[in-house]
């Protein structure tokens, strides 16, 4: 099972979009795009897959680490142990 | 209650040397030290903080949201709720 | 002019992969898997684009601002504060 | 010398607002405040240390590297390579 069940087809909406605009920047680069119109658009493509991992990552929560509290026991530790390295991957990337 | 308390006396020594790293940078701005080497104290200090923030979450994560989980209902939706936007803030910041 | 003139195939070689990177992460949400698993590959797709933007922006610094620098004027000043705009939104990203 | 001559008081200025910043983070540890108010504070300090790094790395890019390159060489080639590895390390904290 996993968290993000209800929000799969937003999810893959903005998976797409953001697919959309990684293809968009290499168009721009072969076009040799002056530099500063690629970089905006780089830009942008960062931040839409921050938003994927935050929708991700919020309802991860909300679901996988909320019922594995709800249970106890290792396995909640072993999940919150585990949010807790994406959270930080996520912070650092 | 918070969910910190068996690491305050780690985190006060963080925020202690994080404090003085800042204080640290300003005495480099004051005597004129090389922009360049002004910039690399202040990335140390960032993810200093950005340590502290990780450790309060991972905390925060095992204690307040798990203990909330553990009883359900609006409070814990509440909890999770707050500690996505915490989350989303850190990632923007 | 572009800066990246001379890296446009090592360029267009990282955005292909990145693309793809993003692809798979829809392909696994398709196949509804493990959230964290999920993360890590957005993780890896969010700093493949960062490298891109570093790679970008230090082609820029090297040609685009060194050139209009070494010409001076209103120029040069323009190409900084432009520069220097870039460089925050990828910060802020 | 350096490219934040101009700016210097207001840098300072900046700075001694971040150390109270982190100083009042700590008094808030020391007083059991609630983690995710913690976490605000935190977030906004780290914040304040990127608008620092941001108008350090203006000013830097105005001045030093701009008069680097009006001047060309290799003395130019090596300030901007470290200022490019100065961004890539902002970008990554």
């Amino acid at each position: 099972m996993n968290g993000y069940a209800n929000n799969k087809d937003q999810l893959l909406a903005r998976l797409k979009r953001a697919e959309g605009q990684v293809r968009g920047i290499a168009r721009m680069v072969e076009e040799d795009t002056y530099c500063i119109d690629v970089l905006t658009q780089v830009s942008a493509a960062t931040k839409a897959l921050e938003a994927v991992a935050l929708s991700l990552l919020a309802d991860h929560l909300s679901h996988c680490v909320a019922e594995a509290s709800a249970q106890g026991g290792s396995v909640a530790e072993e999940k919150i142990r585990e949010a807790n390295e994406a959270i930080a991957r996520l912070v650092r990337s």
